[in-house]
C-alpha cells in the first residue's frame, strides 16, 4: 500500500494544541499526489494535456486520537471502488513509527491510528467542470 | 435555522478557480461558531471557565456545485442529534441569494446547494484532550 | 479610512494559542477585497470583463500583539502611493473596540494595534501574469 | 546553506493558477524548522522542556515569480543577525533544480528565485508570551 510522510508544523496547528481537523484533508490530498506521481502522473501536466482534472465530490473522515507540532505522520493511499468517471479511497493517517518524535518521549505503542477516512474523485473538464470519463492512461497507471 | 454568511476570498480558492473543498470545512466552522455565540456561548470564554472544549470527531461532506471567488455563501447549522458528550450538526452552505455576486450576472435560478455536510463534535477536556459531559449549561443554551 | 471586521476563528490560531501569523496576510487581503468591493469592484467580474487582476509583489509586516480565538479584529486599508502599474497600501488590525470578547473580562485599554503593515500590489494580465498598467475606471475607483 | 525542499499542492494554490502568496511565509516556516531539528532542535521539545518558544515578529517578503502546482521549490535559511532575544533569518525559494517538473516542460534556465524574504523571530515565554533570553544551549546548537 502505497505511504507519504508529512510533518506537522505550526501551520498545521491550532489553539487546542493539536493538528487542526480539516488540515486532514489536505495531508490526505498530498499523499494521492504523491501516490499519482509514483504511478506517473503530475497533475499540473495532466491538466495541461488532457484539459480535465480530478475534483473531490465526497470525504468522510473520522478523527481518532490527536497529532501535534513536530509529529511524524504516515499517510496512506488505496483504491476500493474504481469506476469511469471516479474513484473511491481509503485513507489512513498514523504516527510514523520510524521518525516519530514522540517515540522518544514514551513507551506508547506505535503507530497509532490518528485519523482515517474514505474520499471520492471524479474526473471533470478543468474548464466547464463537468464530469467526465477518466483518461484510460491514468486508470491504467492506477493499476 | 441558524445561517452565518461567509464570503470567499483569494485564499479559500485553488488553482481549479474554485473553492478549495477542505475550506467548506473551515466555512461550517465558523458557522457553529456564530450560532454558539448567537445563544451567548464563546469558546475561548468557555475553555477558560470549564476547562474544557468541543473537538470535531467526524466529518461526512458532499461537495455538490463549486463556489468562486467573491461568492457570498450562506451557511446553516441544525442540531441533528444531541447526546450528553457530543452533538450531531446537520450544515448546508449554499449561494447567498441576497448579495451574491453572480446573481447579477446571470438569470440562474438561486440559492444553488453547494456543499452539505454532517458533522459530529464531543466534548473533552482542553488539557488531556479526554471525552467528558458537555456542562449543562451549554446543552441548555442550545436549546 | 476604510476598515473591515474580521473575527478570530479555530482556523486562524495555532497551537501558540494565538493567531498563526502567516493569517494576518489573509485578513488584510479580506479587508482590501471589501475596500474594493465598497468602490464598486468586484475581482471576479474585474478579472471577466479586463482579463487582468491584482498580484501582490511585496508584503512588510510588524507583528504586535497576539489576537487569540473569538477576538473581533478591525482592519483598516489606506492607499500611500498610487502608480500607473502598482499600489502600495498601508494597514493596520486592531482589536475591534465595539464587540471584543476580552473587552468585556478586563479594563485593558483598547483598541491595541496587533499587527501593522504595507503591501504593494501590482497589475497583471489574468492569463500570462506580464505586468499591466491598472485599468483607468479602476484608478478612478480608488480615488 | 541549509535548504529544505517544498513541493506545492493544490491547497497552496488559488484561483489565479499559482501559490497563494501568503503560503510562502508557511514554506519558509517550514525549512526554519527542518533547519532547527538539523540542529538537534525540536520546537515541541523544546517547549516542554524550557517553556518557551520562538514567535515571529517582522517579516520582509517580495514575491518575486510565481510558483505552480507541482512545482518542487528548494527553500533556503541563513542567519544574517543573531541577538539574544531574537534572530534575523533571510530566507528564498528557488524552484528546485533537480526534480522540478516544469524544468521537463521547457529550456529555461533553472533555478529562478521564487520569492525572498527576511523573518525576525523572537523568544518568548510560551504561558505568557512575554520576551525573553533565548536558551543558550539553542544559540549555540544554531552556530
Amino acid at each position: 500500500m502505497f505511504t507519504h510522510n508529512v510533518r506537522v508544523y505550526w501551520e498545521d496547528t491550532d489553539a487546542g494544541g493539536i493538528v487542526f481537523y480539516a488540515n486532514y484533508l489536505k495531508f490526505m490530498e498530498r499523499a494521492r499526489t504523491e501516490w499519482l506521481r509514483s504511478s506517473g502522473i503530475s497533475q499540473q501536466a495532466l491538466k495541461l494535456e488532457t484539459g480535465g482534472m480530478f475534483v473531490v465530490t465526497d470525504t468522510q473522515l473520522k478523527y481518532l486520537q490527536p497529532a501535534r507540532l513536530d509529529d511524524l505522520l504516515s499517510v496512506s493511499a488505496e483504491i476500493i471502488e474504481k469506476g469511469r468517471a471516479s474513484i473511491k479511497i481509503k485513507q489512513e493517517i498514523r504516527l510514523s513509527p520510524a521518525q516519530n518524535m514522540r517515540e522518544q518521549l514514551s513507551n506508547q505503542e506505535l503507530p497509532a491510528l490518528i485519523c482515517q477516512g474514505t474520499i471520492c474523485i471524479a474526473w471533470v473538464d478543468a474548464g466547464t467542470l463537468k464530469p467526465g470519463r477518466i483518461p484510460s492512461f491514468v486508470l491504467e497507471a492506477l493499476n
